[in-house]
């Protein structure tokens, strides 16, 4: 597929906007990914880590030792493995790590805590594969990545070990939808917008406290978080979250880099196959990962 | 000088106060730098750049054709050639350019906008010798930080060339000193506290408003800046300048990279010879101006 850039990105989503029954949201999410053609050298494999189902993905070069565990966006009521496949492998190619995606269950029919629980079994589960905790690049997108960092608090309470760094894609982070860019990006972002968010945020805690850190992990303690890279568009309502997260990290002493794309609209990783900032970014994540993780090997 | 960490610098630091008297100030800083020794393979030279006193330097990998344009920080009273010589040498190493530090006319005697002239008077008499715009990176710490930006409010303004990236370490963007972070870190920062400041501030501003985006960047339109790394440290009081900068950059469609370095002091790039993380974060800036300049070559 020719690069296009984002206004092709653009035009293509609004013509075929959400739809507001939840299994035609699910599909059509799933088959934005299944447009694109997995290259011809990425071996996908079933697992099942933790009694959660889940997926290998996996590239020549890639160093089996090392894996990507990535938890996908779509709201905590959509996404799966087939929405983020293709992002998926070349995350993991460009990290130079196999890729284990997991699919956690969904609300509403499961709200919170149930994607936490599963991210946490994939996690335990993929260490007890004996994977070294430093050897693995904890990921996720959207809501993923709150998610992800919900699993670090719990992994943290718990005594678990870490893993060996965190990559966040434009993260959800604040389910009680405080921040400003919800307002001021409301006009430019194609995606994202207050009321799907409260939407979702509703479907997901079904009366769980929106500031509570286990769903919102802008209002945790977050010390302790391996080395992290938040990536961020400027063009997303959520690019508050993003900054915030930063903010609170960083104060909070963990090693925090952030990276504002401009112009790129939520999730915009997504559409690499034709987006030449999608594949730098998911370039970036990739040396990201690679430092983090040869830093704690000792490399 | 063995790597001692950032203890053994606080331990220095704490040994060797901040003097009351104006000429005791300008003097410490110049000696903080002074104390390490500069290597043998930085050559230093001399240089009026649009009239403004400035200093080349060059390791011998540099690119003569690429110029690393340096703005000291001093909270505009204080630092010189002499405070920064041996970081600045080695930024230009990790950059892979030649370096341009200018002494631009410091506060009291000289209040704003004496140093922005001169900071742009250096700008232009540096592209003056033949020098491409998309060649320079622009650099400032702590209030070279504010003064880097400044001037490419400047630029844009008159329509000039901009350079082809900023990078900001420790950047002072608030004189108005509205950061959460100066009361949240005044307790572990060993260096910059609320007071210090209000009195740098009133000696550069006499009278101007401390919210005018010609002195405080945070309220400037920041829209059409270059690729823009700001690097921070997670004991400073201004990290919230640092964090607020990326937020506003980043919403104004800027590429902007945010690096939080954990445990880090204000400006402890300066302290490098005997600090990994110093080095380190030489090291990425570095690599940030090198891919940020060769994207601009078309490389």
């Amino acid at each position: 597929m020719a690069t296009s850039g984002i206004d092709a990105v653009r035009a293509r989503l609004a013509a075929r906007p959400r739809p507001a029954d939840l299994a035609a949201r699910r599909e059509r999410l799933d088959s934005l990914g299944a447009d694109y053609a997995l290259p011809a050298d990425v071996s996908v494999a079933p697992a099942g880590i933790g009694d959660v189902p889940a997926e290998w993905t996996r590239t020549p070069a890639a160093d089996p030792a090392r894996v990507l565990l990535f938890l996908h966006g779509g709201g905590y009521i959509s996404g799966s493995l087939a929405s983020h496949r293709h992002m998926v492998a070349e995350a993991g190619r460009q990290a130079g790590a196999r890729t284990l995606a997991v699919a956690y269950r969904l609300a509403p029919e499961h709200p919170f805590p149930a994607a936490l629980d599963d991210a946490l079994a994939a996690y335990r589960g993929l260490l007890a594969l004996g994977i070294a905790p430093g050897a693995v690049a904890l990921a996720g997108e959207s809501a993923g990545g709150g998610l992800a960092l919900a699993t670090l608090g719990r992994l943290r309470e718990a005594g678990d070990p870490l893993p060996g760094c965190l990559w966040c894609s434009s993260p959800w982070v604040d389910l009680a939808l405080t921040g400003g860019s919800l307002a001021s990006k409301d006009a430019v972002d194609p995606l994202i917008h207050r009321g799907y968010l409260a939407e979702l945020a509703a479907d997901y805690l079904q009366g769980t406290d929106p500031r509570d850190p286990r769903v919102s992990p802008l209002y945790a303690d977050l010390a302790g978080l391996p080395p992290t890279l938040i990536q961020v568009g400027s063009a997303e309502t959520l690019l508050d979250d993003a900054v915030r997260l930063a903010g609170a990290a960083g104060a909070a002493d963990v090693a925090v880099t952030l990276e504002v794309w401009p112009h790129m609209i939520h999730a915009w990783h997504l559409f690499h196959p034709e987006l030449a900032e999608g594949r730098a970014s998911l370039a970036s994540a990739g040396r990201f990962v690679r430092a983090a993780l040869d830093r704690r090997a000792g490399g």
